[in-house]
């Protein structure tokens, strides 16, 4: 194997890879990263079976030439080392070669480095998706989607599927919902015509998954075309190959949770309301679940927190409108900023249904994008 | 105590005084920030027995009211809470009042604190310096030194002394010394021809201090007040009162490690030399030491590193200038690169005594600036 390449583009894909690479797996040999130089271009592949990933640097795009007298074949190298001297090269390109003894030498000006590697026939096969369920959405909304849903999903492993994000089509809407059964976030777009015969109810994506894939897809409007199977599901774009698991199991159903009518309905400065919270929080760090109160008063809410041993807080946020019934609710700050961190809008709707019931929060002009949370019991 | 102070100001200061403020510190009122509301302005204090930090906010400066409706008196808050409160308050204005309870309360728009506190005459007194041995320096050529020196003091605590820089004054020259005993670093000023007459060769400043120091002197050409007494040493700018210990002990006579003559005297371009040895260290990652070699061949420097289970990396710099016998040495590249990261130059002087003797690197046009460095054995 041999060929010369731009070390930018390499980087580039290297860290995409590493995505997908842990120190920590069960076969050594994924430890390492595949190189695999083929007529047509340069591929790398990194997985830890759960994610895979192949990312692909054609020889020429657009009519600029990437990669140059390419020799084909393959190597394994240890991603402990690999990237690191490539993004520590002096020069702009890098030749790389491998030997019959799995050694690979890499030349960049006056630095030459020989890395040992392993042969690229040990490395596991990816499985191939037979799956006519694919359809496409576009790059920053799907990156939206992730990132409106996926902080909800559950760190703990006590009821494994809910560390998934729940991907639901039906009759041309695609729903993410994400709950760690304290609080659930929800994000529906409407996929395009051509996918409106597609239609899943139980697929559960790892929210780690879909948090990698986020780092790695670009904020454009270019197409992400997904494919469901058994138990995998596939992203691609155009030089990317995104392979993750799927988690077993019943995920449960999230629609009744959420309530159908409110008894109480305030309109607030997102941001006002955000950095309150925040700062009523600050002294009730010592408890695990930072609890804060609010109360709603003639023209404004008050939000209080109070640990004897420290001191205790008070703040006023202004109501835009309010409807319905005076209200006193007790809830976690952090999941609180965490829903109100994802609100762009400069205005929130939030509707509550008394101090023991859920409660939720829409962007003033958003109702695709739905918070809830559980209130705690305190009066 | 009350007074309405501008936010910013305050919360510069306070970084300031958390500097010396420590969680782990044996006397609990000092995990707390003094506040003492004088009629000039408001004085913070921060320590941990090791280091004091005074920082004033006077009333006015250059015509701008930083503090108004000053009532004075004292209190000490806890530093885990109050600077965070103060930097998340929602106006850039910010009225503190404490009551007889020593509770103090803290208003910024609808945002209002209630903070435990405790009796301000709780709190050590700072230690009044009684000395004439005061000189100036300005701020930026003090930071210079400090960051030119202080990386090399030793980190282990077999020998406390090490720990710290070594301030000689002699015959108007000051020179800071700091050596783990593997390498050394120097660098020497001249002072203004008032302080002629100041005199000290064993005074030991703890590396800690003088890198939270570097932290909060800015980089201007203002000047800072130097004073030393018999076991502290108290540095003052304007609004600053910076107090340490010294270290207890004898420095070692270090001038006699510095090589009289060289063997072989190299010129280089630093930051190629800097970047080679960087690359050359990347697989040597996993020995402690990080050693690498170092060759002089014909029109260039090779440096190498092998580690069998790993690889093999070379690496060439080309010589701007070679003068004496040919060589090959080994040594930490890690020292190496802490030597080379302070050198501004573009070009380093290396003047090598042999392979088993210390060698030092200049920069080309300072030699106020001395790096040495212990070879290691491996040929």
């Amino acid at each position: 194997m041999k060929f010369i390449i731009q070390r930018d583009l390499l980087l580039e894909s290297l860290q995409h890879v590493m995505k997908a690479i842990s120190p920590r797996v069960a076969v050594p040999i994924l430890t390492g990263i595949k190189i695999e130089a083929l007529p047509t271009g340069i591929k790398l592949t990194g997985s830890d079976s759960d994610i895979s990933i192949e990312s692909f640097i054609p020889k020429e795009e657009d009519g600029l030439v990437h990669v140059e007298a390419i020799e084909t074949g393959s190597i394994v190298v240890q991603a402990k080392y690999f990237p690191e001297i490539i993004r520590k090269l002096p020069l702009k390109t890098v030749e790389i070669s491998t030997d019959e003894q799995y050694q690979m030498t890499i030349v960049s000006g006056g630095s030459e480095f020989h890395l040992n590697g392993q042969d690229a026939m040990e490395y596991p096969q990816l499985p191939i998706l037979h799956t006519d369920n694919s359809f496409e959405v576009k790059h920053d909304i799907f990156k939206e989607m992730i990132k409106q849903t996926v902080f909800a999903v559950s760190t703990v492993e006590t009821r494994p599927i809910l560390t998934g994000v729940n991907m639901k089509i039906d009759n041309g809407d695609m729903t993410f919902v994400a709950t760690d059964s304290h609080r659930l976030a929800s994000r529906s777009i409407k996929l395009d015509q051509d996918f409106v015969h597609i239609q899943f109810d139980n697929i559960v994506i790892p929210g780690k998954s879909l948090a990698e894939l986020n780092k790695i897809i670009d904020d454009t409007d270019d197409t992400i075309t997904i494919s469901v199977a058994d138990n995998q599901i596939l992203f691609q774009t155009k030089n990317l190959y995104f392979l993750s698991r799927l988690l077993d199991g019943k995920y449960p159903e999230t629609d009744r949770l959420i309530p159908a009518e409110s008894k109480t309905s305030v309109k607030v400065k997102t941001k006002t309301l955000l950095q309150a919270i925040d700062r009523a929080s600050l002294l009730a760090k010592e408890n695990r679940n930072n609890v804060v109160k609010l109360e709603t008063k003639e023209n404004f809410l008050q939000i209080s927190s109070n640990t004897p041993e420290v001191g205790q807080v008070t703040e006023e946020v202004v109501i835009e409108t309010i409807d319905g019934e005076s209200l006193k609710i007790s809830f976690s700050a952090k999941y609180m900023i965490d829903a109100l961190r994802i609100v762009e809008d400069e205005y929130v709707m939030v509707h509550f249904t008394g101090a023991m019931r859920p409660f939720v929060l829409y962007p003033e002009n958003n109702h695709d994008i739905l918070q809830l949370i559980l209130p705690v019991r305190t009066y």
